[in-house]
């Protein structure tokens, strides 16, 4: 236990989101509780609760970090700039990877991300889902040469539904799922989903044609 | 409390199966212990144990019960026989809706189905692993005049993709996590990602060509 000396509302902010973080980090979600932080910072229980309204505004405020690191991982992948499907294909693909990879050394986090349905019904805050959309917006980059002609909502329609497909995807992988129906990797699986729909941008309204 | 009588092993499978079920439609999977269902049945919680290994089995075949009357619903589905791209899309739009209304009507079930990962590495029973394939059978038998060229595992692969993407939308707006990014409803979007991908299955290989 940490020795118990006094910190402002906004230093136990930061130590009892860290605490938070690296409980879920190590032990996954269920670890996560007022009276493991509090042992952990060297502080009663009641101490989060003078500075978080309850564990739910904690995990938003641990998934939001989450999420801004998970951009910043994303902004590194370096990116083709070439205005075509395979140009497009080969960066999602990178994204993917650099997605995946993310995954992997943050697993317990990123389940928090998707797993987590907070008990309120209020509306997530606005500054959270500006980081959800600044996240999609790095799909929305890789398919703009592609959707030019369309509006900017159509634009935003298809790159949510791609990545709701991708997330779908690594999601059952990771719930063990995903093998029952297909013997290939989620990568895999991934990656002709992203090629199929790709391919399926081009000339998108012709579904009056047979088959072969 | 049911009055307690003395039941057949068999008997009491069904039972346990069928208080189980009742207790997760009414209140979700949280609700599931041995200890209510005993108080169920009029029978002490070790009586469980007695024809179930554990919760992991009993859930296991509850749902695999779920996927049987999952394919027995989408089975009742009428389903246009052209073979052409315009009536796959039809008839995936008419077992998506058919799988929304089983969703809504057996909402604790279905999460039950996907979001239990069993305690056990064990890997799932065979019988368990063929009602899924039968359930994805129903999207094999859609897509396979799309697919006629290809082999019985690329086609395999395919419907599993499709199938995994969709299960994402579903998935991410059953745990509201799908509105922040966009604001159609998860049967739009999965329209949106059915007609996609239909579409990118014709001339699949073609990437070489830049767009515009």
């Amino acid at each position: 236990m940490a020795r118990r000396v006094d910190h402002s509302p906004d230093e136990l902010k930061v130590m009892i989101l860290d605490a938070a973080e690296d409980l879920v980090m190590a032990g996954g979600v269920s670890e996560l509780s007022a009276r493991k932080i509090a042992q952990k910072i060297g502080y009663a229980p009641g101490t989060i609760y003078n500075v978080y309204t309850n564990i739910d505004e904690l995990i938003l405020i641990l998934n939001g970090k989450t999420l801004e690191r998970l951009y910043d991982h994303l902004s590194m992948v370096r990116l083709d700039g070439e205005a075509d499907i395979g140009s497009a294909n080969e960066n999602l693909e990178k994204l993917l990877i650099g997605y995946l990879a993310f995954i992997d050394e943050n697993r317990s986090l990123w389940r928090l991300l998707f797993d987590h349905v907070p008990s309120s019904e209020d509306d997530l805050p606005e500054w959270y889902n500006q980081r959800v959309l600044k996240l999609l917006s790095v799909i929305d980059q890789v398919l703009l040469p592609l959707l030019s002609g369309r509006g900017a909502e159509e634009r935003r329609d298809v790159s949510a539904t791609l990545w709701a497909s991708l997330h779908g995807i690594i999601s059952l992988a990771d719930k063990k799922k995903l093998d029952v129906v297909i013997s290939r990797s989620s990568h895999d699986v991934c990656s002709l989903l992203i090629t199929t729909f790709l391919n399926g941008l081009k000339d998108h309204a012709d579904f009056t044609g047979k088959i072969q």
